[in-house]
């Protein structure tokens, strides 16, 4: 069977956008030096594992202070519901700072089991890997996803370096060969993103909503979907970004008939009496003059 | 408190990289039409809800159709180990030549509530609206991370557009406001990418793993950080692409005085006795002419 089929490449991430819209996100961990799990009595009747995990924990403290604040960060922009376990000495200015302005529900205290009790998933990032691991058990128990900062072993995910422009958001990952390869190409991304590029999709995002009132039918999905894919190759990048209210008003009278103007059409349609201009294109008047 | 910390930018997704290598992948359907849910029988006695899925059935069948193989091509990049359950009728031309070909496993039946025993994630491309519901109240119930195709709000997560270039990975979302945008970008930061970025990236982490086995100390780590973002920060992507094993090997040899030498020197130190040249780098005497 030699099949045209794509070949398989191994070696890859499934990179997926997860839905975390109020869904209860747990961080373990504050971003700051201390007393940071739960098993701190335990470690201590077992004087080499506290040793090994000091050891570790003096070179994740200054990595774990700022993977807290980011990854905070990037749950409260996707809608998360964050909630921050740690005690109040354990914070770092910016995690202070989201919990101050109520952006991120605080639990003033060292970690416990119960609080996986609501967790749709889980970020830890304290430095302490016994503690750590034990919290990994106990997600994996329970089948949460969770997050093990600087432990990839003990990951269902990792994090990525992420563009963001309004609608729009670009994952780079290395795969873990480079993160700091992985942020230099993602700034290179973004300086050749088109101008405005977050506006543009913003604007076609609408124009569809718009769209499914305007023609709501089931039956109508492929028209619709036809004339979307028309207008999103007709405008280039920085048109779409620049379109009005009303140019969005006036394009979707070229709907029925399947049609989609060229820009220049479309801006010649603005103006204070545009109600009058409507009508005129309703009626087929500029049929002539519409694209592709 | 005004401090200058990032503002949140509600209405994004969490982009993650999924960790499935060696994890079961669960695919209910198999891209073709035909009696897709385990269902039916119960459907059959409520005739109007059928009526429903089949309608949207039918309209879902061409999407479907694509989406089983497109995932599963995703999951196998992932080094998933996947397991398609549709009865073999059902596979389209390629989720069968995946089958024939033994990369994925293959159970000839409608799915079954015990398929999710193993299950570490689902995703769910059949036509049959009450049956997927089914299956993504069973998953939840179970929790297992879940994508039911075509119905965002029986979703954990969603997929968008990557592009592959060995172990980099560049995925687009639009958050749902454009995917044919969403296609249409990848293809233009595709297009925009430094020739050969993959192979670089390959490059840098082939010289971590081989750093780590020259300098293993924990302790080292910050040294080793340190030296492998000098390393990044020196050559262009071009030159990274095309440094050679006994680059790599000579490269290493400044990482004692932490150093990172022009490219120019890198190539100098090439040839057939190139042992010889090593020892001299060893000794020192290129010591002077390192850059940065």
């Amino acid at each position: 069977m030699g099949k045209p089929f794509p070949q398989v490449q191994p070696g890859g991430s499934l990179i997926l956008a997860w839905r975390v819209k109020d869904r209860n996100v747990l961080v373990v961990g504050g971003g700051e030096v201390g007393l940071s799990g739960f098993l701190t009595p335990v470690l201590l009747r077992a004087a080499r594992a506290l040793w090994t995990s000091l050891r570790l924990a003096k070179a994740t403290n200054r990595f774990n202070r700022q993977v807290a604040a980011g990854r905070i960060l990037n749950c409260l922009n996707a809608d998360a519901q964050v909630t921050v376990v740690c005690p109040a000495s354990g914070l770092n200015e910016e995690v202070a700072f989201r919990i101050a302005e109520k952006q991120v529900t605080h639990i003033d205290r060292l970690f416990e089991p119960a609080d996986l009790d609501k967790a749709d998933m889980v970020l830890v990032a304290i430095d302490d890997p016994a503690a750590s691991t034990a919290i990994w058990k106990l997600c994996k128990e329970k089948r949460i996803p969770a997050n093990i900062a600087d432990v990839p072993p003990e990951c269902d995910f990792y994090f990525g370096s992420v563009h963001r422009d309004g609608p729009l958001q670009v994952m780079v990952s290395t795969n873990g060969k480079g993160p700091r390869l992985a942020a230099s190409l993602r700034r290179h991304i973004a300086s050749q993103l088109p101008h405005n590029v977050g506006n543009a999709i913003e604007t076609i995002g609408e124009l569809r909503t718009r769209l499914r009132k305007v023609a709501p039918n089931h039956d109508d999905s492929q028209k619709r979907m036809r004339w979307m894919s028309k207008v999103s190759d007709t405008y280039k990048w920085e048109e779409m970004s620049e379109l009005t209210e009303e140019d969005m008003e006036n394009l979707l009278l070229f709907y029925p008939a399947n049609k989609v103007p060229d820009v220049d059409i479309l801006k010649s349609l603005r103006g204070p009496d545009n109600d009058m201009k409507k009508l005129d294109v309703f009626d087929g008047s500029f049929g002539f003059s519409v694209g592709s």
